[in-house]
């Protein structure tokens, strides 16, 4: 039997798992899933003939080794800086290996060594990234072979919350490390590409300035710009493109509500506020306003971010119990951003049953004999529940894909990549398909910034 | 003849060496002002009899030690970063020293040993820190030795342009370093006591939560945090202060125009912008708006910001060309921050004959017997022309006073310190006000944020 070991059997290898597990009789696998605490793996494993749960302690690099040397590909679901160590491990042993997180400067330093050794570290084969760059290169692959020429690309993805089980006035609930939620977008400005200009949002701008997007069936979506949307401009080959714009997905109404607590500073992450267990909530939001002894804290939060009462935007901050004087902080030394994060847990975690959401939308627009055209590709897929969400199975699922298919030879070009090439995204989003992780791709009229080129 | 050490002929250093040269002949003072450019030390000599030029490069440990071994006190006006091996020599060769930088980590450390050998190295004694440390270290040792409470101090400085000289609609010219003026409140929350409660303010509404001011015959000021009010806490023995509070002043109206560059991310000093060299300053604004083909610069900045066209903000944009399709920013991979100082150094830098002014105001509230009182102390003082500034006059005047008495033997606590103690403040404070530098302290009603303590 062919021996894949998975490290890690935390939230995203749920469905990653079960479907080695499904292929493993008639593919003659056996699975081993190791992590620190073996309880996580047995979980997963569910007593299946053909799997193995062990612990795996990755710093120890006695048990890293055991386990790697016995198996016959490696697949990473440890947090992106704990990849490193199991890599090395890989090409000591000859290993392929595969991975969801972005490629590091220290994966990257492997490339050669794994092309010497005809290893294949795939990586970057999640959802996003992962997804995006296979449904994107399709499209794009597609334009450049009728001979078109890409002058705009947009891309954006979402975790959201499925419509079924969407009952706040954010149309928000955490469905992935809430932390990062609360951080997203700081750390410098946005930077773009629009028709031929670069162009950069500070953070306190970053929610204020979303683009709309509408999909067939599910109405009305708002994007706010990533870091950089450059990062693959060279890795898609497009160096010349006009505009390029990567974007993060929530529902409208989201990014001006989400604005307010990053102007009152309440997402900063590099200090920590004094006193900060013995805080209630009400205390915190009133630390970032001043003093008063006569005016509420209702009162000067509305004055401050100039909020009128009747606006929507407040009923969003009530449903938080922001300002309530009995629900405590109890954090010690907690930063804004880590307080934050408890107040919106206690409201936007998943119940049981809840559902998720991953939504993706590409634009593509293209000059092909002179014209200019435009393809829209869009993707909804919703999760079963809060353990087997759309998040892990849109995660886990290419990465169990393309681990299946490089130990069946169908994938074999050596070195450290992202799955942007043909060999790769073709076979993995037909078979994603089965699994109804579709792409609906349309031609739509040019929509570019400047549809008339003036 | 006692000789006295400059290392360091700046701008800040013309009133000290003039005052030590004019004290010079009943002092028996020798003069050695030493710079890596002889010019710069020639000039503020002036072939005085008593004074003589060096060439001196800090850098150099030879040229250090020859200086240094030879002075019987030395004053650094170097850059704060600077003076730590210049204070190293000073306790090798047993030699008293001054500056008017903050105390950096390294130099608290050499306190024991200046103790050890007697010598006095006093730190902070420019005007701020400096001037503001004795002013009111001087009233609150006054109020403490009424047998009051210390429960409110606020303590602001601007470096301003003299109204005789203010003619633009900012009402500000660059009076000292203009990037660190770019970059004022950057790096983290500002952080102050009112009525016993923390609070904190983000970068982005800095400008936005100032304080009036008002100084008869002057008007009216406004006041930002600065970002660390709570800095001197300890040392001016004020743990148990209700309110502390410590702000940068500008003329009305400046902060809220300023936050427009902070809002559109002009003050940026962590990425560069793209082909900087070769934009307008049109192009630079327009990086921070969104691609249109149809609407103007102008209309989309008004629209982002929300600025009415009869604003008044509008007219301190357009006064600094900051539309202009002609002036080009000619810097290579430039952040924002820098692309910014040139434009503002086109507008704000001093004419030849320019007066600047440097504007004091603290506020001591306190308790005695049962009642509350409230003290407000004011200075301004202004410069003579670009050259002989305010801020030189109130920066190296209480440095070369310092120098002298502690050459004197009327500054004898040795150790690394600031001049908070009475020994060191009053002389100084006496003898600035033969030079214009004079506060004038009047008791006013106790106007804290809780006035009736309700």
């Amino acid at each position: 039997m062919r021996k894949i070991l998975v490290i890690g059997a935390g939230k995203s290898a749920s469905f990653l798992i079960k479907y080695l597990l499904n292929k493993s009789t008639e593919e003659n696998l056996h699975i081993i899933v190791g992590d620190i605490n073996i309880q996580n793996a047995r979980k997963l494993i569910n007593d299946h003939e053909n799997g193995q749960a062990i612990t795996l302690d990755v710093f120890s690099s006695h048990s890293r080794h055991d386990a790697i040397e016995n198996a016959d590909i490696v697949v990473s679901m440890l947090p992106a800086r704990y990849h490193i160590e199991v890599a090395r491990d890989c090409i000591t042993y000859g290993k392929h290996m595969v991975t969801a997180s972005y490629v590091s400067k220290d994966m990257e330093e492997l490339d050669k060594a794994a092309k010497n050794k005809g290893l294949v570290f795939m990586n970057e084969i999640g959802v996003d990234p992962g997804i995006d760059h296979m449904s994107a290169m399709k499209v794009i692959d597609d334009i450049r072979s009728k001979g078109g020429k890409m002058i705009l690309f947009e891309s954006f993805t979402g975790g959201l919350v499925a419509p079924e089980s969407d009952n706040n006035l954010w149309n928000y609930k955490f469905t992935w490390n809430p932390r990062n939620v609360v951080l997203a977008g700081q750390g410098g400005a946005a930077k773009f590409l629009q028709e031929g200009t670069y162009k950069y949002i500070p953070y306190n701008r970053l929610f204020r300035r979303t683009e709309f997007l509408e999909i067939e069936g599910y109405g009305r979506f708002e994007a706010y710009a990533n870091r950089d949307s450059l990062k693959y401009q060279s890795a898609y080959g497009m160096d010349d493109i006009k505009t390029l714009y990567r974007g993060t997905i929530r529902r409208v109404g989201y990014g001006r509500a989400w604005n307010i607590f990053v102007l009152l500073g309440m997402t900063a992450d590099d200090y920590t506020i004094e006193d900060s267990e013995n805080m209630s909530y009400r205390d915190f939001i009133n630390a970032f306003l001043p003093y008063s002894h006569t005016d509420s804290v209702e009162l000067k939060f509305r004055h401050a971010l100039k909020i009128d009462q009747d606006d929507i935007v407040w009923d969003k901050l009530e449903e938080l119990d922001l300002f309530s004087k009995t629900k405590m902080v109890e954090l010690k030394e907690a930063t804004p951003a880590q307080i934050l994060q408890k107040i919106l847990m206690d409201s936007w975690t998943l119940e049981d049953d809840d559902k998720d959401m991953i939504v993706m939308y590409h634009k593509f627009g293209y000059q092909l004999n002179g014209e200019m055209h435009q393809i829209d590709s869009t993707m909804v897929a919703k999760g079963d529940d809060r353990t087997y969400t759309a998040m892990s199975k849109t995660v886990g699922l290419p990465v169990a894909i393309a681990t299946l298919a490089i130990l069946n030879e169908k994938i074999t070009t050596p070195g450290v990549q992202i799955p942007i090439h043909k060999e790769v995204y073709e076979p993995i989003l037909n078979e994603l398909e089965d699994f109804g992780i579709k792409f609906s791709e349309k031609e739509v009229p040019y929509l570019g910034y400047n549809p008339l080129n003036v």
